[in-house]
Order: structure tokens, then sequence, then C-alpha cells
């Protein structure tokens, strides 16, 4: 198929500061047909059990990277040379009602990934990989995962409800979403109720890396090892920004202290070259406990990065 | 019965900002009972359609309160002489359930008016009022309504859904709850979807009264006439602080410009003495987008204004 | 011509925090061909003196602007019914050269008005204005003006240069694209150098309204004076968001203490409904100085009613 | 005495952003001689009762004033053309000890009243016009004042310390610093312990106008009386920018609701051009509690129109 | 003793954003009887040298702590399982005296230490720490201690004054109440007056450990020297939130760039299990600088971490 | 010569919140006669391509600098003892003409070197730096350069415009006011258009060093290389706040995650000593974007930083 390679609006074509408000100035587009890999806005927050606010989360996203440019210096990745990627919008969830939205948004990427393309999310909470994992599997089977986060989301329930925000991944592991042999989870830390939940994940065969590990090793060991985990099966990537320290991503809801830096970060998400990745999201920024922008700018830099590893594996899979 | 009146904490025996963060530093006490009135907070905000953040609205004006003193200088009214006022703290709602909170609303308003204390809710969306009012009605009767507001929040649905932050009234209008003869809208402005929710309030009875129409006429005269349309009968005081102007109130979820100004609020309230008040609520603030403090410093000031005027209510009642 | 009547995305299609971040979410359009009336950004505001960051006044504006519904309660107004118009984006202007852009606006109005489309300018600094005026005086002639603002912007020149945001409408009169005659400014106040900007307004016959005569004479009597001054010719209106009081509209490069309020100004913009306005601009809105975006917000709330107005001229004009 | 007339720093000469942040970017002098009126700044705070920060006020307001040009366009008041005026700094008070503060203050005012000079004081907390008024009755005798504030300061302690910044004006009357029959307080409101301070005020014949008083018969009315009381004695202007609505001046410690406008305190100042003004203050501005900066700023040109006022007096004392 | 053992209130009872603003919402209670530890806040800041607001800490701290559940993932703690732990509310300074404050705290000290508990105090600036080793020594004898910070606080005096946030442990050393061989200062850093300061630690024999060193050697190796100084006597820890960095840490009064991060705070706090802590404090924590609230989220997730040793302290002595 | 050594006001003489707002509160002089090295503010920000806001640089970067004491704890540098150092205030820029303002500042720094005097300037955004290698390759012949900055500012061009804060260095190379042999960036990372300006760096000898390589080696590494190349010729330093992380600046036009830290930054600019350095810039720190005044902290920190290395070669000069 001829695919046209879409490029982010240059800084010398118009300034920074006008243009669409759209993920990296690029054109807009009214579903994924035609695309290898899309941005899609889940403005969801009502999964959240602490500060909301991430239903603004696709909004400030893509005002905030406006300032990136097509060609990573680091890795000297130029995805959109390789792929063709567009904003598709936002998914019109229902804000009153989380079990409506659950569905609406699953319908959502069935329609995505019956296309083809890959979906990057650009969350609101961290609830919507559920329903993002049920449409995957629909496609792929049970799907491998790496998720870098403060907390592992396994809880059992929260208040009694079976699915928010801190809970998709006991549900995706019980629903067979999730290949629990296939998952690893890096950067967790901060205070529990007790240590029932690490048990589950050691029970069913998660590997969890604290931050400690995660300081005391280095990011190129542990994604060493995170790679040999997930082998070469298809995987998801899971990002929410609290996994990065509260000083460099204060805009999020539930913020833990001693966390990894940004350029931990961007090293971590770097070495997922070899690995063959299906979609990914990047959850939880909330703009309205943001300042300066900081938050969502790191994410926009972020999902940048995740693009270019994202590209490697649409280009592997052909 | 003999009842205890406590006093807030003063300013001579503690710093105003140490001290306990309950509303004004009165005493926390487990339930209502023994009370004449109760400051009793709702932090629930997933019935809102734009901003969210009224759930951290009750914890807000609590600390901002800190600077009330418990005698009215504009009207020389002392409320904690004659009452027995406490802080009862917060209902649990669920907040990833917008049903289920409405039971549990519903049901801890019960228990509350059971005593025979009147509530002061500090919200919270607007959703609440539902649930607030089906208790109350249980108790009461059907009751009549002040509404100040710049929303007249009467929508038939929003997003599908019959329970949201727009459409409370509709749904105590339907349920009998409310009275609509005895229910006077004021300071609604804005944009809308068409002219259908006005015509709504028009044919069951409601008394709306345009911003233009405030401005025009003056304080003094409008609450001249809502007094004339709520009667002796039961009413309930629902403010709504994006009534006020958002340049005192930018804390707030769904703002209007050309609002009233505190000042006018404060007017506006005093004259609500003679009406025979059974409870009240102050919804829609959301510390999140307050700048400052000054939206949650204004919400605890005019809570003053209504713990001074439901003073008078419970007086009478004896 | 079959015109599309577009319509802004409603809260019930998709929530008011997702969907496209254009101008009330109305579609976007690359040119202004087949519109009545379009919503163009020029993110220029390199001819401030002060506080710079009008640059991001289009794209903040548009991002508040989601709140929008597309009737006016208050004057029944639905200007999407009778109009089609659209989000055709933002002039690419060059931000390193003032003397460049100034061309590059006036190429790009001229453009627009080919069209027969009314263009409704989102600011930017007020040195805009004379780019813009150039281009109009081509179609209709030299124009009258409404100008609302807190600064008269006709002094001689600023720091030795002839066009910056102190100066458009001096310059314009220069060369006879304004009609002085039927030029009125309301609004004006602060401190001066001295008493010689005055001077030249009242030596050509511009009429300037002072803060204290609006206050003391109140909105209609002053707009009724300004419509007999305005008379039935053609007419641009140029609202600086510095003429509202900085309470309301903290986030601008000059503030002047003591102004009108936004339901004054809605009450003035309102009266304009007989006047031939060609055009429209929304100015000096500076997001950098905002808080908790009410300034960008009273910007929407008002360019809608500039919008409604707007209309009422172009459906007269047939 | 052939004096120097300071001009500040205009905008065509070095742009606002830069330059010396001196107030209003005049000339820094070392001590007053030789001036007719200077301003000066008291960086204390440790008298504050809630929020402190008025120790920052000094340096804000300069760093705000530098938006103001020297011609009064709404009286035509020229003050720099008739008074030598200049910027000497900030008085060095001991910000760990209250009472030698007291000292160091009065002291420092000695010296300034003994050149002739009129203070025009940059505060700092309210306590400061204690020691303030000590030096001026020293060289006036007892003198009238002009109050504008929220509060009336004349609490008899606070914290059992008779010195505070709620206490300044109960000790300037028991020490006979102030004619308590020459003393208006304009806009005073909100919660008070109980009506004991204004039973004082009554009782030694200070003139208290409540907000209501003066929202209802407006500014104009209420300075006549204002002048009426003060008379041709001389007379202290002390300024709380509390006085203003929290919505135009939230920088401060201990805001009310429902006060006056910025436009209306600037009708209040111009009415003062008759009174025999011998120092004025502007008090309680606390820069970590503004917001954008518009307190400060609204200090910045509130401070402007007092020198205009104090520059009459100065001139017809010759 | 049959202690009652405390537990937060959970976020499955309550949701976080409600229940009581105390410390990690656990009861609060009149005193420190029946306690093993308390919480107790000192909302003093008058010994500040440049930005006060620390006087906000207690209560910022407290509000911030709503997020922290009960066990400690990376070092298996969970201290209320163990301990009988309760907020006992604040000390009642003198905000207007500072030496009156200094007896306040002190008595109130006497009466915690009499009940056996161990209390951990919310600052409050550091002067506070002087009282309070004044009611330590009197109980425990002379004691060690660590010292968490980015200043030594040895200075001879303040302004010619001997007791304020710069001098406490100065003073401390002359009373005897530190043993100076038994106290060691840790990321000390920033500019100075000259080298004076560190000539009286060394020649009393305190050991300073500038931030260079403890970049270089790491905490590890830093903290095992801090314990052979400290050795087994009675120890006190006192830790100032400026020497976290002020990315992590923008709230507090007297900054220094280069500090260590909150994850290298918690590697030192976490290697006290062994150190006989007989006291606590965490100050210098100023809400009005603090943005998105990071640094109080950073104190109460750091005085967590704190409690965690100190319940290792008590269980050790039984 | 008999110079003066200025000093900075003390905290003991004058609390740190009050006194001069100059920097570090040195004495102004009007001009660099007689001085050492001189501080001198270069409010200039329309060469900026996305955020402006470095006009407000210099203001700020001198009312946080109060804070510094004239002694380095890790250096124990203390320039003031001596040089003869003092603000000079600001160069009088034209902000509505970037042409113009090149020249006035290439004429201002001319003025400045004809004294002897070593100008270390406060920014301003980075095309200040044209001018004035300008300057000081006419006084000095082509200098040597250390460049610290998140991006290479080599674009051949922007928007078309050969002069704004991307190109300096290229147009610097092109003019032969740089020896490029002797020129080395450091902390360079981020996007980019492709990867052309490295290929210019690569041909013409610039050494860049990557963000990734300087963490890999570590600062001492890093500039032990970096003196090799920098030799014994005059050497201007460059410093670009963006340098540095976000988390720690983010107060800054075009931010870019993933820097290093300010603590790494004080390590790379202690290295400096035996550099022959002829003059510094600290640029593009932009205030409006700043959040609790970090950044700028930061900026004053470093620029001590700078002065004390700066002492050292004008020293060794004699």
């Amino acid at each position: 198929m001829n695919r046209i390679h879409y490029q982010p609006l240059g800084g010398n074509q118009m300034p920074r500061f006008g243009g669409p408000a759209t993920m990296m100035r690029l054109p807009s587009r009214p579903d994924a047909s035609g695309l290898d890999a899309c941005f899609v806005g889940v403005p969801f927050d009502i999964g959240t059990s602490n500060r909301a606010g991430a239903r603004f989360g696709p909004r400030q996203i893509r005002a905030e990277s406006c300032l990136i440019r097509p060609y990573n210096m680091a890795t000297r990745a130029a995805p959109f040379d390789s792929l063709s990627v567009a904003d598709i919008g936002d998914v019109a969830i229902n804000t009153f009602n989380l079990t409506r939205s659950m569905a609406i948004i699953e319908q959502a990427y069935d329609g995505i990934l019956a296309t083809g393309c890959k979906p990057l999310t650009l969350g609101g909470d961290h609830t919507i990989a559920l329903p993002i994992l049920r449409a995957l599997t629909r496609r792929y089977g049970p799907v491998g995962m790496v998720h870098v986060d403060a907390h592992a989301d396994i809880n059992e329930h929260m208040f009694g409800e079976p699915v928010a925000h801190g809970t998709p991944f006991r549900r995706a592991v019980e629903e067979g979403l999730l290949d629990p042999k296939r998952v690893v989870q890096i950067g967790i830390r901060g205070s529990a109720y007790d240590g029932e939940d690490t048990e589950f994940a050691r029970s069913v065969g998660v590997r969890i890396i604290f931050i400690e590990e995660l300081m005391e090793r280095g990011t190129k060991a542990v994604m060493d090892e995170a790679k040999s985990i997930l082998g070469t099966g298809p995987t998801y990537l899971s990002f929410d920004i609290d996994g990065v320290d509260p000083a460099q991503a204060p805009g999020t809801g539930t913020p833990e202290i001693g966390g990894f830096s940004t350029f931990q970060a961007q090293q971590m998400l770097r070495q997922l070259g070899d690995v063959d990745l299906v979609g990914a999201d990047f959850v939880e920024l909330s703009p309205p406990f943001d300042v300066g922008g900081i938050t969502a700018w790191a994410g926009a830099s972020l999902v940048f990065e995740i693009l270019c590893v994202l590209a490697q594996s649409v280009q592997r899979r052909g």
C-alpha cells in the first residue's frame, strides 16, 4: 500500500506557538485507516483514586508537543520517514459512567486494530489499559508487557470496585490478556497497605523491579533482563508518568518520591528497539497539578521516544 | 435538651495557621446527634462534565475557614451563641461509581436528618443535591428552593446519563422532591445548546432570574420577589460558587463570565433570614483551579453567611 | 451559494475536555473560501513593549473555548444557524522580524477578504490591527472603528519605531485607513507621558471615552453615542483584553487597574448589532501571565459575543 | 532651595522590563535630604497574625511600578514636575525582634521628617503605622487620619501582645498620636470576635464607614463626609491593600470578601487633594500570595495616585 | 500497658481526598499520654531570615499526608503495628514574640516527654530545635544528633540576635544540650560570609559532611561513618527540607542548589534503624513557596520514613 | 590602580528581603570604569523561537540573588576580596527591532571592554552572544568557547532569518569570531530536524559532547578534555540555563528533558579555574515560565560560580 509519510509541521513553516494543537503538529485524521501508527487520546479519569485531572492529559500533551522535531539526535531515529503516523483524535468516553466507558474504549480499539495500525495512546488514567488490552488480545492473543510505573496496579479491588486505576493488571492477568511470565514492572515504590500485592505478582510469575534495584543495577542491566523476560512475543508498553520523580513530573495524581529521572526513562525506552511492540500507552498525566507545563513537556518528549522504538517494531514486522 | 454551644477556636488561643483543619476550627464530632446544625463534606465530583476537582472542595474550604471569627459585623449575627454546631466530617462516597455514591449520600443524610440537625453541606459537585433532596423530602415533604448559580442545572440528560451535575433539579422536579412553584433560580447566564431548558423551567413554574435582570433590578428587589415565591414552607438553599464572577471565584469547573460579586452574594444571602431553611449546600468549588486560595476563602466566608441565616431559621422553629 | 452551517462539537458527543483544540471545537478549514466568517489566529507579539506572551493567545483562547455552547441565552443569538463559520488556523508570521510580519499578515488578510469572508482575529498584540486595516481598506475603503481598550494606541512612536503595539491607530489615521470622525475609543485610562496623545485624537476628531465617563454614564448611554458616531458605514471592532479590569483579565501585557467588568463588556458588545461590522479582532491576551485560565476563558466568551453581533451584520449585508 | 525634579526613567529610553528596580524607576538616593517626598520601604511583617509575606512588599511594588508613566490622565496631575521625589531604599528592620524594629523604624522616620520631606511608605504589615505615627506626632502634633482598610486595627491586644498588626490605631489613640475626632475608617467589614472594637471606636469618636455604607452612598458622598471630618489639620493616610476586594488584590494576609474595587479606590483617593497630608503608607501587600503580580501592580498604581494627592498638599504648604 | 494501635484511615474506607486532615489521617488526640510516638506541629516561623511561611508547614504536611499507606514496601516496616501513634495537634506559639514562643515550646515538650512518648515534630523553622533540645536534655542528658540540612545553623548570631533559625546548634552546643562529638551534619553547601562557622564546628568536634563528600562517597559510606559517630547514646534527628535539592523541594525559605535527591534522603534515613532516636523534627517547609504541593508531599513521605526508623528505636528500648 | 573592593550587602546589615535589587546587592555603577568585572543585563528576547520572556531574566536573577553570600564554601573562593565588581545595569536594547538591538549591544560591549573590565552578562536570549563576541574579538582576536547548553545553536537560519537565538555560533564561526578548534559544546540533546547541524560542527572542528557522553564519562573527565581543547588562549563562557534539567530550571523557553543537574553544573564550572576567561554570559532564563523562583535562584547561584572562576582568570592576567 502507498502510505503517506506525514511530517510534523516544522518551526520554519509556522512558529512553534502557532499551528494546529495536534500531536507534534501532525495532520489530524478521522480514523486509523492507512496509518502504521496513530496517536489517540483517551480523556478518561474517573478511575482515579486521589487527584483527578488526567482527562486533560491528551489535550495538554498535544499542546506541549509543538516543540518536538522529527529526528532523534541520540538514537538517530527518524520515525516519520519510515512510518505513516497521524493524530486520530480522542475516544468519546462517557465521563459519568466507568463501565460504559470501558465498553466504548474497547470498541474504539477494535476499530483501530482492525486497520493494522499500532495505537500509541495518550491517557487518561491507568484504568484504560484494561479495555485496550482486551482489544489487543483479541487480535494478538495474550501479550507480554513492559510496565514502567511507581505502582504495580495489581490491587484486588479499590473501594470494593473491581475496575479502577489501581487494578487493571490484576484483571488483565485474571482474564488471560497478559502472559504474566512475560510481564516486567519497573520503578515500583512507595507505601502500601501490606505485602499482599507483591505476593500476587510473585505467585503468577510477574517480575517486579523495585526502584532500589533499578538505582543499584542501572538502566542497562535492568533492561537487558527485561528484554530476556519479554522475549520475542507481542508486547505492550505501558508507561505511567508517576514512575518519573515528582520533581520532573509533578502533574500526576498519586506521586511517589524517590523516582527515576527523565534521563533514566529515556535510557530505558531506547533499549526497547528489539522488542515486538504491538501498542503503547502513556498515562496518568494530570495537567491541573502540573507546574509550568513541565510534566506535559516531559510527556511529549517521552512519547516521542516511544514512537521511535515503536517504529522499529513496525518496520521489522513489515 | 442541653446543647453544647461549641465555639470556633479563637486566634488568641491558637494562631490561625495552626489548630485543627475542621470547618472554622470547630470541634470534630462523629455524627449529628445533639447538634442543631452541622457542617458535612461530600467530596464527590464524578458528576462533573468539564473540570473535575470539587472532590477537594470540603478539605480546602475547611483549611481556608481558619480566618472566620464568630460574629458577623454586618448583620450582628452570632450563630454559635444560639446554635450547637460542629463539623461531622465527610460522607465516604465511592469515587468510581456514581450510582452507588447517590445511595451512600442519601443514606447518610437520612441519618443526619433523623437527629433533627440541619445539614450545611460542603460539596462536591452539584449532582449531590439530588440525593440530599431525596432525604429532605422524606422528612419535610416537597421543598421550595432558592438556587444561586450560573446554570439552571435542569438538563434532560448529559451524555445520555440521567444523573450528573447538570441535571439534579430536572430529576428533583420529576421525582416530586421540589415544589417547582416555590423554586427560584438566580444568576443564570452563559451559552446554551438552545432555549429548551428555559422552556422546561417555565412550563413547570420555576422562576429563573437571569444575571441581566439581577444587575438591572438589584439584589434587594430580586430577593424580595424571591421571598414572596418561597413563602413560608420548608426551603432548601443551593449555592453554586460558579454563580459568583470568575474573577472572585476562579476555582470552579464551568465558569461563566459576567457574574455577580461576592458583595452581591452577601447581600442576597443576608435577606434570607425570614425563610424557613431546612438545609443548604455550597457546591462546585474546585481547588485545583483556584489561585492563591481566593475561591476557597470566598467559599468559607459565604458559608458563614449561610450559617448566620440558617441560625435564624433554626431558632424560629425552636 | 450553498453554505455548510458547521456547528461546534457538542458536549454530549465528545466530553468538553476532549476533541479538537480548534475555536469552539469547530471544524478546521485550510482557508476562508465558502465561509461567511472565520476565526483566524495571528500569533504575533514582538510589537509588545512590556510583557510579551500574546503569541500564545490564539492557542489558549481556542483551548478554553471548548466550553462555549452555540446559543446565547441573553440575546437569543444562534450564529451558527445563520452563518457558515470555521477555524482557518494561524497566519505564519515571522517572529524575528516585525516588518516582514506586517507584510505577511496584510497578504493573508487580502486572501481572506477576497473570498468575502469576515475575519474574526485572535491576537496577538495590537500591532496586528495595522496590516489588517490596510487589507480591509483596500476592500471597503476607510472604515470606522469601535475600539475597546485601556490605551488609545495612538503614540507617535515607541523607542523611535513607527510600528509597534502602541502606535497602530496613529499610523492608520495617517495612512487614511480609518475615518477618524467615525472612530470611538472606550475605556481609556492609566498614566501617560503627558497629554499629547489625547491632543492628537482630538485634533483629528477621534472620540475618546475615558473609563470615568463610562462608569458615570453607563454602558447603554455610551454605546448609544458610539453608534451615532459610527453611523451606517463599514466598521471595524478592535477589542483589547486589557480594557477589562486586571482582576478578570490578569493575562495581558500592560494591565491598568480600575477597568470595566466582563459584564459591562458583554453589555457594550451586545449593543453593536446595528453596526455594519466588516471584521473584528480580539488582542493582547498573554497566557503566560494568566492565572487558572480565567483571562483566556473571558476571551473565548467575549469572542463568542463578538461573533453573535458579527452574524447580525453579515445577515443584513446578505 | 533649588530642588532637582527627578523623572521616572521613560520607556523610550530603557525598555520597561529593564532599568533599575527602584520605585517607578526613579533615582536611588541615600537619604531624604533635598527631597519634597520620598518612597521608603519598611520590609517588616512579624506583626502579622495569619499569612506573612509583606516583608517582600516593598521589593515587589517597586518591580511592578516599572509601568507607571509620570502623568495622570484622569486628574492631569504631573507630580514629578512640582516635587522633588526619589526612592531612599529600605529601613533595616530586625526581623527577629518586633520591639527593636519599632525603635528602628521610629528613628528612621525622625530622620526623614527632620529634612522636611514627606514619606510615602511601602509596607510591610500594618504594625509599622505605630512607629511612623510616633515620629509624625513629634513633628506635627496629633494628626488626623484617613484609614482605608477591611479591618479597623483597633484590637486591645493580639495573643496577649499590645503591639501587632491588628492594634496600631488603638495604641495610637491611647498614646495621643491620633486625634480620634479627626479619624475616619473606610471599607471595614468581615467577621469579628464580637462588637467590642466598634464600641471602642465609637467611644473615642472615630468614624467607621462600613463597606455596606460605602456601597450604598457611593465614594463621592463618603469622601465628602470624610473631608469634613478631617478638616484642615495635618492628616495621615493609611491604605491597607486588603480594603480592596480579594479578586483584585489576592496578595494579602487577611483578605475579606465583598470589598471595594480599584476603581472605587482611585475615586476615593482622588478626592483627597484638599486634605493636608503629611505622610502616607501603603501596607499589607504580601507577594507570596499574589497571583500574576496583579496585587503588586494594583499597589504601584494606587501609590501613584497617593503621590498625586500628596503633591497637592506639599505644594499648598509651599 | 495496653496501648491502642491506631491505624491511618484507609483509602477503601474513605477516599483519600476526604476524611480528617490529621497526619496520615490518624486519630486526633488531646495530648501524648498513652502514645509511643506522636506527631506534633510547631507552626512557628518568626526565626526565619528570608522567606517566611514555615508557619503553614504542619497544616500542609498533614494535608498531603493523606496518600501515605501504613506499610513501607522498601523496608517492610509497619510502624503502626508495633507502636501507638497519633496526632496531638499544634503547640500554640506566640507569633509576635520569639522569646515567649521559645518558652511555650519548651514547656510543651516537657509535657510530651513526661509521658514517655517520642515526639516527631512538624515544623516550623529551625529555631524550634533549640527549645526541643532543652526539653530533651532535661530528660535524657546531652544528646547526639544527626542533622540533615543545606546549612550548619551554627552562626554566632543573626542581625545581632542570639536565637534565630541560623543559630540553634551553636546555642545548643554552648548550653550543653548537644554532645558535639556525637553530632554529624550532612548535606551542607552554598555560600557563606566566610569560613568562620566551619571553624567553630571543627573546634568543638562536630563532623560536617559537605554535599561534595556525600555525592563522592555515596549514602551508604557516609551513613556508616555517621552511625559510628553517633554510637549507642540517645540521639536526635533534625531534618531540614532544604537539604533536599530545590527541584524536589522548592517550598522552603533559603534554598541552595546542588542538593541531594529524595531518593538519597530515603537511603540515608533508612540506615538509622540501629540508632537510639529519642525524637526527631522535620523543619523549614514553607507552603507559600511550594509548587503543586510537591514539597509538602516529599515532606509527608520523608516523615513516614522517619517514623519507620523511630519505631525501631522505640521497640528496642521497649 | 586603586580599586574599590565592593562587597555584597550582608544579611546582618539589611534583611535579605530588603535592600537594593542589584546583583547580589552590590552597589550600582553607571559604567564599567574602575571595575575588574561587572554584571550587566541585556533584557533582549525577540530572537526567541518559542516561549519569550528572557527579557525579564536580568531583573529576576538580580531579585533572587539577594541570598548569595560572598564566600564559596566548596571552593573557598572569595571573589570580592580580589576583584572590584559592581552592577552596571542594563543595555537599553530596542525591543521592536532585532537588527538595531544587535548594534546597540555591540557598541555597549565595546565601551565595557575599553575599560579593561570583564563583562558577566545576564541575558536575555542566546542571540546576544553574537554582538558580544563581535566586540570581544575586536579586543582579543578570535576566542575559544566553552558552551554549556541543551542546543548547539548553530542552525543555518531560523524562519529564513540569519540572526536569531538558534544561530549565533554559526554566524560567529563564519565571521571568524570563534576559533572552532577551541570550541566545546556540552550537554547537547533533544530532537532535531536532521543531522545537518552536527555535520557542520564536525566539519569546522567544534567538539560536541552530547548529554549521554557527559552522563557516561562524568563531569571530571569531560571537563579535562574540554580544558585541553580550550588551551591557554582567550576563552568565552556561554551558559544557557536550558542545559540544566527542566525540573531544576523550568523557567526557560525551549526546555529539553534528560538534562544535567545543578550539582553537575557546579562541578563543571568549578573546573574552569585554569582557563583564561575574558567574559561570560548566562542566558535564556525566562521568568514568566519559572515556578516559585527556582530557576532564577539556580541562575543567581550559577552566576556566582562563574564569578568565582572569572576572578581566577582576572587575577592571573593581573
